[in-house]
């Protein structure tokens, strides 16, 4: 979407619109945990953010990486800066290219800075002089595809003092085709007023949005200020200058002045604030807090759908998806990331859906073993074993294997009914409770438009042992309700029920069509099946070879069934748990003991060394012997 | 669906299957009581119904139109009969392609009856001399597009008695293709099973069905049973001879002994009786009384959707309609039979759809000018036309131009409210209540599969007096839940809502994608208008050029409005009638007079009509001025 039109979308609401503004970080490990921020500061509802133009080849190449994964995976609409800096036009077209196959539909044109070795601008052989001839190149190659935004300098730039000169620039760009200009960073509101009104007097009529730097440290607050040469108001500097030292209370200060600013930006037609966020997240959430802008229980995030939208390139049509990946989101887009068509409201429609290979970006368990051992610890029995699952459920750990976010608000309705089945041994993995008819703004279960209904059916999805297993399914198909899938490893399927994709999520709203993003369906479960034991198998493999951990997690892999349940009655979220009813896993508590090394079979395949050895949970008669032993390691 | 699916469904679930076979009448008349009669024998929910073969030019047509109108107007799976009588090869592929083209998926493939002018059946030069060649040929050209039965005769045919040869004959047709048997007519139920028995040692084990023939009149029993020579067991001539000259009482008791004959073969393993109707209706009617297989409220008909489905070519997936020919079928049929595509389940998926044009047949206004007279009378003032809606509300009117059938029992739960809106002078034409979540078993608001939930929002259609359209459209937009369409016979339209298509039927059913049969939407509704606006006008004609009643109907259509509604909120089911409170249109009683012809202008169009003299309901001032006149024509 054009960030032209979510401006006017705001300013038609009333609804303050913000944006975020980020730089490819230096390193890996800075990349992953920028994007682990910017998933957070997803959460508070940002038009738009933007990716700064990294110059030179890596940063360059990081920039439209970060432009699609931000479109495609987190679903923000992105906002790719390019420059005319070190840039001939095979360069440009390049990046442009990249920024058009993410389905990113916005551009910020900008001069850029000049090379540091050089001392006066210069432009590229082959390359753009001025950030207006780069506005009118992009609209001549790509049309309308992308809204183009171009910079403003209330205070003046670097290399260029004189208002006049600096306003007729400005002009030339929107001329060229920019429709809407983000501004050097200021603190001089009333400058910046001024500024404004001699926009609109010289005939430039696009939206003007405000650049806003928070206030981290006074070190960087003083560099930037100097280093862009803009004024700050004496009070300011009155009012940081006894406390520099003390940095809480600078960021403190410092929040309170710029969220002061901000509100008399907004009192004076202003519909929208961009934040240089430095990367950082604490400075920008302050201001936002102070101006009440981070959504609430009381004014909750809009959420389209009840998951997160992909705004890849095609993607933004798409409104069903399987239940299966609703924990692991960006392994979804991954393994469905070459598909040329994503369904439409009917999965059936869509062509058979062939999911990409778990080799792909992205699939495989998070983190290094050594901080999934930190984080799940070492389990030895079943026991311990279910005891990450409750932990998980009781909110103490981030992720799980299955789950690539901590658990959420929506659990607690069955939170405890979960957790006993934990307890029994069971290992859930997936789940939701029955929804029947709450309004579309409820702050944990809405989604869609306002004045709308959303439903759901109670889902359940679990690992079920082979001694259980067919006892399970037996009580499945005395309730003429519940639907099931059950397959191994295998991939032998068994089920209750036909091929046809069944609705676990819908919602009605004000003249549509009735909206259906979840679905419970066969090809998609199998597809999601290989995965759900890779992930364990990536488990188990963070453990040492011969450790009890690994062999007990692989045995569960190797011979545990993968279950999802659904009850089709949409009234009742409890029949699907009382199937359970005075079921446990056997030997909870038997512990798996390490493994002399020569003891092992050599080279042993998953399959292999679940079945050479003795076996815990009674996948086989022997481990029905309780072993009684102290839990020392 | 192929006719021995259907046989192997009733067989599964234990539910006995009927079937009814008509052939083609000889009158124009005729046909159009047919139709009437097969809809109606639609609602006793036969599997199947077969259609002979006419023998002849006109006939022979006539059968191939009846198979297209059974299937694609009144969704009657159908067989088509074929013979190979004075059939060349290519009357043999015109009949196939037309069945084909119908959607039609069974034939029972027969040899026919000889010419009557020859005495021993030979073939036609180049066409078929066996039913077995027959079957073979279609088998050839059209793999298993088609279903094939073939003619069982378990007391010999007119010109075979071995019962050797017979069943050697009827090896050889199954062995050709065929894959279910009809037999002829019976009434010695010992012989029929002895004989499937015998069908069964040699080797046939396709489906046999048995023909059922009710006994209407002494006479015809008689007639037909010397003339197939069948056995008629003693006890059924010696109840039926003393009563031969009663009709009521032959009826009666032939009922009875037909339908104990019945109970006997399902008794004995059969599970599909195929009823011989002769065109008529009650003899049939009276059996399957009798044996208790009419659907009532206990056992109501399961409906697919809550409209008839279409099993015209490629029409089986459609599952989505708009609402406003809910009433309309045969037109809505009609007007879009040259689609390629039928919306399956989005209709912003389908092809923007290009209705026909209102000349097609079947679109225009039922009933010859004399019968719609009689039916609706000569209304002279709005009262005394809103009074037929009202007399059409109560049950009393068997159709409107609106609505090709009688009120149903649906209206129940708004007829009150719909009453008071005539009563006030406001013309509905259309509506539905709010349903939330009722069981879709339901027989009177269920449909779809056991054990799901239907909705729907409330729905209103009615027309609009000018002087009133804006206080109705204002009143209609103070309420969030409510959105319209409004337009007047030139089109011009006023919405308070997007483009997108508003469900306001749809089920939640177990392992399925929720379904949304009916939805309004603004291309469609502008379709709907032509033909409204055109049935008035039809209706306008009906009465002489001079008459009041032609002058008030034409009037109402040419500047009256036409408006839906929808309460998005399906809690709400009234809220769309509060909207008229207190309203009521100008000068209910004000009777228009007839005009002197010369007053008329000459070649007056309908606009021109309505605008050249006096208007009533306050579409000019004039018509205010109140007439107290006696209601003397």
């Amino acid at each position: 979407m054009h960030i032209k039109d979510k401006l006017a979308h705001a300013e038609a609401t009333g609804r303050p619109g913000i944006s975020f503004e980020f730089f490819p970080p230096k390193t890996a490990q800075g990349v992953q945990n920028l994007y682990d921020r910017m998933d957070r500061m997803h959460g508070y509802g940002p038009s738009f953010i933007d990716v700064t133009w990294g110059a030179g080849g890596r940063l360059s190449e990081l920039t439209c990486e970060m432009v699609n994964v931000a479109q495609t995976v987190y679903g923000l609409e992105t906002c790719m800066h390019l420059t005319c800096t070190d840039m001939p036009r095979e360069k440009v077209d390049a990046a442009l290219q990249s920024a058009f196959k993410a389905g990113c539909t916005n551009i910020l044109a900008l001069r850029g800075d000049p090379p540091r070795e050089k001392e006066k601008w210069e432009a590229t052989e082959g390359g753009f002089r001025y950030a207006r001839d780069l506005v009118k190149y992009i609209r001549e190659k790509y049309g309308n595809h992308f809204d183009i935004g171009v910079a403003g300098y209330p205070e003046g730039c670097e290399d260029q003092d004189d208002p006049e000169l600096l306003m007729q620039h400005l002009k030339e760009k929107v001329d060229a085709g920019g429709t809407f200009i983000i501004t050097q960073m200021f603190y001089d509101v009333d400058n910046f007023l001024t500024w404004i009104k001699k926009c609109r007097e010289s005939g430039i009529n696009v939206p003007i949005i405000p650049g806003i730097m928070p206030i981290s440290t006074y070190a960087s607050f003083i560099r930037r200020s100097n280093w862009t040469k803009i004024r700050v108001p004496p009070e300011w500097m009155e009012a940081l200058e006894p406390v520099k030292n003390d940095d809480a209370a600078v960021r403190n200060l410092g929040k309170s002045l710029v969220a002061k600013m901000c509100k008399t930006l907004l009192e004076n037609g202003i519909h929208h604030l961009h934040f240089y966020t430095m990367n950082l997240q604490q400075a920008t959430k302050m201001v936002l807090d102070e101006l009440g802008l981070i959504p609430s229980h009381e004014t909750p995030l809009q959420k389209p759908l009840p998951w997160r939208q992909s705004l890849g390139l095609g993607r933004r049509e798409e409104d069903v998806r399987p239940i299966f990946w609703r924990h692991r989101h960006t392994s979804y887009v991954a393994r469905t990331q070459t598909w040329d068509e994503y369904p439409n409201g009917r999965w059936t429609d869509s062509r058979s859906p062939a999911f990409g290979e778990l080799d792909t970006y992205g699939i495989g368990l998070k983190g290094t073993n050594e901080q999934n051992i930190q984080l799940f610890g070492e389990p030895k029995s079943i026991k311990e074993l279910s005891d990450i699952f409750i932990r998980f459920l009781n909110g103490k750990l981030e992720r799980l294997p299955w789950s690539e976010a901590a658990v959420t608000e929506e659990t607690e309705i069955i939170r405890s009914d979960l957790i006993d089945l934990n307890s029994r041994g069971f290992l859930t993995i997936n789940s939701q409770p029955a929804i029947n008819g709450i309004h579309s703004s409820n702050p944990i279960y809405g989604w869609g438009p306002k004045n709308g209904y959303v439903y759901q059916k109670a889902y359940l999805e679990l690992l079920v042992p082979p001694t259980l297993i067919d006892d399970v399914l037996t009580r499945i198909e005395q309730n003429a309700d519940l639907t099931y899938y059950c397959v191994n490893r295998a991939g032998e399927l068994r089920t209750n029920t036909s091929d046809s994709p069944n609705a676990v999520t819908w919602g009605i709203f004000a003249s549509k069509e009735i909206i259906q993003p979840t679905i419970v369906e066969t090809v998609s479960f199998l597809a999601w099946k290989d995965e759900a034991y890779r992930l364990g198998d990536d488990w188990a493999k963070c453990h040492a070879a011969h450790s009890p951990s690994r062999r007990l997690i692989q045995q569960v892999m190797d011979t545990w069934y993968l279950v999802n349940i659904v009850n089709n009655d949409f009234h009742k979220t409890h029949d699907i748990f009382n199937l359970f009813k005075d079921l446990k896993v056997k030997d909870l508590d038997v512990e798996l003991e390490p493994l002399a090394p020569a003891a092992e079979p050599a080279e042993s395949t998953p399959q292999q060394s679940g079945q050479a050895e003795k076996q815990v949970n009674g996948t086989t008669a022997e481990a029905a012997e309780p072993k009684k032993e102290s839990n020392a390691n």
